[in-house]
């Protein structure tokens, strides 16, 4: 079993190329779920469902988020009263946070409600949230301010000088039933290319996870999501100063320490390889790692398993 | 002030002739709950929004209930869920029971939400839900079944013989705040030509209800739901006879009994009237009650203000 530490699009677009290479039901994405939201009275699970409309292949091409072919009609009339209009709310999107927190509401687990999504969509990749308890990534301004991550990212468009990111919630939190076993079991756990400090950090930070990475005898390898000093989308640029981190192939990897075995890197980060392997002791190879078509996704996943694989103890 | 004792779109459209020969201002709807349900999650109050609705001018002209240019894009996406559809559920209308539930949710009673929804909707008629308590019509079927009343009208279509009707969570409810002092301070009282058994009966069973009506000096005057034989539209014909009530103008009036001071009943059943005045005492006016034409809801709501006005203490 690979399991993937998995935050949004970027895992998505990974997962999608992770299927090209091994059965879907041989792989765990275990997925963050501090960026989640109450809006409208309902849950909004951002990465759970992009990685369930990637793989589903519902997603809308353009946005690489949401639903393809969607409309407003809901969050138009939502308007009239008074209600916020930052966070896009499609209608078809809306049938998934409907019937998740009516389940929610039921009492079913965040694990459980998942499994219903996916299956509703036909995904056969398992989706685990990290966490069944509510966690949410706060993020502190310059200015004084404590922000809702979506109110830091899609409300204030990610500009607001970030002093600190906290994860609240996070010590009270265990991981959802299935994380620490699918991780000390798996073949190989993946890192997906998505924001080290709002996505992986914050799966890592729930009481366990780490544990059980650590533990793991499966080869750790991850996907540098930052691309020539870049990042490919999202705002890990604006994050990774928040902890000290150097916004590069070789800062993230740095960031990520002795929890990896492998480091996969872009072509354009070709002359960090040395330094990954010299400074941090840690295998490393050079792929083209934008997955703009899938078929590089498949590439990538194909590199990132076999590395994986070379490294299994 | 008048105070409309109202169900759904036979009261919406005399409400609408209503507010032609009166100030809105000067109007009070206290709303029938007992329909209301809890659908995907979602508190569900068909008359009040009929009402809404129908007052804003934003009803839909064919069907008389929903928003109009209404689309079903959430309701199509749920059946990817396995939800059932035997309950419309447009997506503007939809915005409606989001607000609404995220309010309730919130912790403020239904007749709060219903001033918040109302002035969203630029409605200055008042509307009271009878009751703030969750209130159910239950109907009891001949074949042994307990159905929630949407079940048997929409669901089953109002199909199977009913036996019984009952007011589930009645005994344990209260008034919303304001329905009484509306009720004892009224320059009249008005009973919609709406359903008698599971619209303006529910109202009356709220404990201190009926009491109320009983005790108001104003003249209380109704407009009979039954024209030539047959309901307007609904399923009166099949409920009054489990309340051992005719379907008729005259049956009606006897159902509500010595309650009415006035009873207006259609040309059609222009023969009724004379045993509504020597039967039962009450003073009766005969017109046209097809509310088809906005007019003739404004003629009608003229006539019964007037038979009110006459028989005011």
């Amino acid at each position: 079993m690979h399991v993937v530490l998995s935050g949004g699009v970027g895992a998505a677009r990974f997962l999608k190329g992770l299927v090209r290479v091994v059965p879907p039901e041989e792989i765990i994405a275990v997925v963050n779920v501090a960026d989640d939201l109450w809006l409208h009275g309902l849950r909004i699970c951002p990465d759970l469902d992009s990685i369930t409309y990637h793989l589903a292949g519902v997603v809308d091409p353009q946005r690489q988020w949401g639903r393809g072919g969607e409309s407003d009609v809901v969050a138009s009339e939502l308007e009239r009263f008074g209600a916020p209009r930052w966070f896009t709310l499609g209608d078809r999107d809306l049938a998934t946070h409907l019937h998740r927190t009516e389940r929610l509401g039921a009492g079913l687990p965040l694990s459980s409600v998942t499994e219903e999504v996916t299956a509703a969509f036909g995904v056969d990749v398992r989706l685990l949230p990290a966490t069944d308890d509510e966690v949410t990534t706060r993020v502190h301004t310059a200015d004084g301010r404590d922000l809702h991550f979506q109110e830091y990212w899609v409300r204030e468009r990610g500009e607001p000088t970030v002093s600190r990111v906290e994860l609240d919630g996070g010590a009270a939190a265990a991981p959802a039933p299935g994380v620490v076993e699918a991780l000390l079991d798996a073949d190989s756990v993946l890192l997906a290319p998505s924001n080290p400090v709002v996505s992986i950090d914050t799966i890592r930070a729930i009481p366990g996870i780490d544990a059980a990475l650590r533990q793991t005898p499966a080869p750790i390898v991850g996907v540098s999501p930052i691309v020539g000093g870049a990042v490919v989308r999202g705002m890990a640029d604006r994050l990774l100063p928040s902890v000290g981190a150097e916004v590069s192939a070789l800062g993230v990897a740095r960031h990520y320490g002795d929890l990896l075995d492998g480091w996969v890197v872009d072509r354009r980060d070709a002359q960090a390889s040395a330094a990954v392997r010299d400074e941090l002791g840690i295998e490393c190879r050079v792929t083209d790692t934008m997955m703009d078509d899938p078929e590089v996704a498949g590439a990538l996943a194909g590199t990132v398993l076999e590395l994986a694989d070379g490294l299994r103890r």
